[in-house]
């Protein structure tokens, strides 16, 4: 606990119009106030960053309130306990949740939107694969696949088939035995999904004949649409939905009009929306399935890794351009109860 | 049999693009072949006209394959079996089902898109009454909300509310206890909808003030949709869902592009299609259940009624122009085999 006296937290100071810009956030030091009775102080090692990061930073109706003006940063990651006057927790412990966009996270149950809970010891695996592999990204695409219900010989779309989510929902697909056609940005990312992940097809949205190539990807139709962008791509994946298709909505980004919505009624499609936190129940039984298949080695994972939290809204900027492959971790600081204990899955 | 040498039938010349203009159907007199074996002669007493009329004439991907150009308009209606070659048919039978626009149908159960039902004898309620409260729209109305499940407290929305199928639709939510609201078009409909349908409101998207009365109307959100029109209101509902909303899609009007579809996923809400004709082995039991209510004077019904099969484009034209309320039915001939049973539940 050395230097836990100051704390560094992004606070938010201005909601963004579009692209984020500087002084949306401010990095501010902060001292760290003496715990209470009921409180443990988490030092922050790895900070998740998504999507659902700029979500909340404006004031659309999203699942969670956005964040207050003045507020930390809401995020989910990884820290180690470094002080405790909790019962629950004691020094050395690692605990995930809703840490914040900061170096220092007061765990206090009666203050923070959901309480954090307490990993197993010794921990099985890196640190960053907690908000990774074995987290919410890999949870949700567990659940979404769940919910699809992918046969063999159906058609599975997978969009945003080389992030978090969908590397991962797009395997289990292929587990069920489905035939699985990615959707990605750019070349590279494409070869990745095939070649790597071992999708059947991808499809470069950045290629100006995305649609005559989705088509010719698709040639017996879509079943199962597990969508993590929206947008025109899935208007189009509309128009080619087989009958009783269902629609896994994941993830959205942009605010374009779809025109063919009455698809889902003549082909008596099922939409429906899902938020891994709904599911915490779920979560014993998806946590098991994944962490078996990753050991075996049934699992490829993915992982982007920043340094240090100031890079974290450049970090998530560069997730909103499509920059980033696989999970986005930043790293925040190198575990000092469990020295040596590797911190990503994959070297920076 | 004595006039069943000739047959007049709408055939399809021209698919409209937007409005039907005259000569896109045209009305042929046509020679009545001698049936064969297997086959029925079947006149026809009442045509059901619909929204899904038009839809056939047009070339979009729908539930059905888009009628023929030059073939007889799609069309279902009730006739009687004036001759028969069939044994599982005999003279003087009263069947419903997919007859088409015109005045005589040959019941071959090789040529017609599906085979034709014999309805009970003698006939339980007036003729319309099968392509009515005893027919395809009530039928959706009644499988419609049990998908929907409303329970007592929740509020459901019904859009197209003075309709065949959404009159019917908000008064069985009504009897499952739960706040009804309508939309429909005029003061007078929506008079008619709270007045005489028993809606708790009902909201006239003609007034240019409908997104601020719809939002009075709806101070608890909307948990229930069952969607008769699409388009701007049905985005605006989006952003009245509340959790696990359920949307049903029944019908959609035009081609406005749906840009709040995310609340779908932030609301964890889930939207579906259905097709009545799907579900077939459920009919009995919808029948059973609006027959009671319908004789037991727990269901209201309102039909509109058209003379004459020359009428039928005009019909058409007048219920997608939002004129007509209740179901819209043309009545083309007397039942000559049954003499003196009611053609319509309402006088013309």
């Amino acid at each position: 606990m050395a230097d836990a006296s100051v704390n560094r937290a992004w606070r938010l100071r201005r909601r963004p119009v579009g692209a984020m810009v500087p002084g949306d956030l401010e990095l501010v030091p902060e001292p760290i106030a003496p715990l209470e009775d009921g409180q443990a102080l988490v030092r922050t090692l790895v900070l998740s960053v998504e999507a659902a990061s700029r979500i909340w930073m404006g004031h659309q109706r999203a699942f969670m309130p956005p964040v207050g003006l003045g507020e930390v940063m809401r995020g989910v990651g990884v820290g180690e306990v470094v002080e405790s006057r909790r019962q629950d927790m004691k020094v050395g412990d690692i605990v995930a949740g809703f840490v914040g966009w900061q170096e220092f996270c007061c765990a206090d149950d009666q203050r923070l939107e959901a309480p954090l809970s307490v990993l197993p010891s010794p921990l099985p695996a890196p640190v960053s694969a907690f908000v990774g592999v074995l987290g919410h990204p890999a949870i949700t695409a567990y659940l979404g696949v769940d919910f699809l219900q992918p046969q063999p010989g159906q058609t599975v779309v997978v969009s945003a088939a080389a992030g978090s989510v969908g590397s991962i929902a797009g395997q289990l697909a292929k587990l069920r035995g489905a035939r699985v056609v990615g959707i990605a940005g750019g070349p590279a990312k494409c070869r990745h999904v095939v070649d790597d992940l071992g999708f059947d097809a991808c499809v470069d949205r950045k290629d100006p004949d995305w649609p005559a190539r989705l088509d010719a990807a698709l040639p017996d139709g879509v079943d199962s649409d597990f969508e993590n962008a929206g947008g025109p791509i899935l208007d189009h994946l509309l128009m080619r939905l087989n009958l009783n298709a269902t629609i896994l909505l994941c993830g959205e980004v942009g605010w374009h009009g779809l025109v063919n919505i009455d698809q889902i009624h003549m082909q008596r499609a099922t939409m429906r929306g899902i938020i891994v936190t709904d599911h915490l129940d779920r979560w014993p039984e998806a946590l098991g399935a994944l962490g078996a298949l990753w050991a075996t080695g049934q699992l490829k994972y993915d992982e982007t890794v920043v340094s240090r939290l100031d890079q974290a809204p450049a970090a998530l900027t560069s997730l909103l351009a499509g920059d980033t492959t696989g999970k986005l971790v930043v790293t925040i600081a190198e575990p000092t109860t469990i020295p040596g204990h590797p911190l990503t899955t994959t070297p920076p």
